[in-house]
């Protein structure tokens, strides 16, 4: 068994996986509007970096070829409105943002010589079906980068969930426990359960699962605990941001873990696509954290735990200082967190 | 509004608060048996290092009571019975089998003299009275020296629930700040919701909220944010033991806590009466921390979170290293965690 994949594109159609539903319900669920995604977006139905990148680029293309049979310029308007909408969906992931540009930025070369809305759109899905491919391609190069990372017959920590269910390959930080596993290398991987949305319970225990991998969940707190009892020779996360010093903002809980990795001197990686990296953004203490709602906190499997009247803090982020990280693992290679602003010259780092 | 008590002792029955179903059911129940109590301390419908001593010097009364009728040996018989049963309930817990052999030990130096059984029950109960008594000012007492850390306008994070519903008073990491509320201190409580049985979002949450006091709720992986966002200007924490040397064993979760503390300058405080202190256990890497059932981790609030294929760890503990802690509260004072053992000397460390 595989899991099922994350989104599918078929014959100019859209269809999300609906993450929120997973592990007991697999349900596919076309995105027939604009809105329809940015709402999957928002409510992460589609989550992870990479994964919100490709359903980004394929949201403009359905969001705007409703207006295909308008005049170029009347699509370029409807281009430019629906980046900025489908833009504000998330604020912390840069591959959202990123995708959406170079769906739209070809839209703009395209259309000084279109002389049909539908030649623009058409142009764009190219563009859309091309991120997608890429991204396949960038889960596999990330694991072929970190595979020889997995220790044979030990054990591997991961928080969230940067797996093939966060993008439409075989994952980030997953993806090199996929290359091991093909390889025949055996190990034990650990999910932390990744509160308040339970991510490494439910979607990265359910992946690696369907792929024969052996994994135990664990609660945010107990990992520590496991980091210093020997039961874990390294760590790999994925990540929504890298700022161009190599901090990097991910998951909730991240930090933590980076700091107890720390303490017990268990090497901590980072694995992310190169267009993670955001040279806009010189340091991790510029990248805006989103805030979520509180009652995503207060209530745990929509069982309300908390009293009805306290409220929450609920950051969706937070960011872990180059200086806690091993390594960057990208599919341009595997570089120091330091050196991370040399991928985007596009040489070969390694 | 003030939580309901933890436990009532009224004319020789024993009737406990079942925290499992806070904090939306407020329900008592009596305790007919020592296995029941024992049941209720294992499934932690009574929880907390001092609550889980005086339930079990309580516990041992109602256990033995039955056999009050029999000859003194027929008692003393089912006293080291029942001490055995119920020390196995929770192993972490020091005062678990503190209070335990407290009562037992009054029942041995009782039945020399004693002509009945009923004699030497007696005189349980009045040493089962006696740990309640000192429990809860031994509460007001760690207040009292704990409450001028409690920063006026700031915030202060804990994690678990230590607080009046953990101990028979006013609790032991809550105490400062039921103290320096009483005193007109304002200031912002953020309760980590602790999983996996979310004590923070369920207990803390809930006795700090009736008490008046301005509580937030996060997740626990959300704690190295506040810590380094300037939310939280203090930590304080309670303890299950404390090793001769001041290690900490304290609820899973604890030890990240403190690492993100240190990391971001912020004092790190354990609040416990000095019966927590465990002079046999000379450091803490020989605690041995109990594991709980998986399912714990994997399921809440009956709802089914991982797959059902899936299994997971669940250390129930950590132990956090004397080196991370700025200081222990105790009734007996404020010491340095390198300074506990003194405390059994009984003279004033302050």
């Amino acid at each position: 068994m595989q899991p099922p994949p994350t989104l599918r594109w078929d014959q100019g159609r859209l269809f999300l996986l609906d993450q929120t539903l997973l592990p007991h319900h697999v349900v596919e669920s076309e995105q027939v509007d604009g809105e329809q995604v940015r709402a999957s977006i928002r409510r992460l139905a589609v989550r992870g970096a990479p994964a919100i990148g490709v359903a980004a680029g394929y949201g403009m293309v359905v969001a705007v070829r409703p207006h295909e049979g308008g005049s170029v310029e009347q699509v370029l308007g409807e281009v430019e409105r629906w980046a900025e909408r489908l833009r504000s969906a998330r604020p912390t992931a840069v591959n959202l943002a990123w995708a959406i540009d170079r769906v739209r930025d070809r839209a703009r070369t395209e259309a000084p010589t279109a002389t049909t809305g539908r030649e623009v759109v058409d142009a764009m899905e190219a563009e859309a079906v091309a991120i997608h491919a890429e991204d396949v391609q960038s889960c596999r190069q990330i694991g072929e980068h970190g595979a020889h990372l997995v220790p044979a017959g030990g054990g591997v920590l991961t928080h969230c969930n940067a797996g093939a269910l966060a993008a439409t390959g075989i994952g980030t930080a997953l993806a090199p426990l996929y290359v091991a596993h093909e390889r025949g290398v055996r190990f034990r991987a650990y999910a932390d359960e990744t509160r308040p949305l339970l991510q490494g319970a439910r979607l990265t225990a359910f992946e690696l699962a369907a792929a024969g991998i052996d994994v135990t969940v664990l609660v945010d707190g107990a990992a520590p605990t496991l980091l210093g009892d020997g039961s874990v020779q390294v760590v790999v996360v994925g990540a929504d941001r890298v700022a161009a010093n190599g901090d990097v903002a991910n998951k909730v809980g991240t930090l933590g873990v980076a700091l107890a990795a720390r303490h017990f001197g268990v090497p901590f990686y980072v694995a992310c696509p190169w267009s993670t990296v955001d040279l806009a953004t010189p340091v991790g203490a510029e990248i805006v954290v989103e805030e979520r709602d509180p009652a995503e906190v207060t209530a745990f499997a929509e069982a309300q735990v908390a009293p009805l009247t306290v409220g929450a803090r609920n950051p969706a982020f937070d960011v872990t200082p180059a200086e806690l990280i091993t390594g960057i693992i990208t599919d341009r290679g595997l570089v120091p967190p330091g050196a991370v602003s040399s991928l985007w010259s596009g040489a070969d780092p390694s």
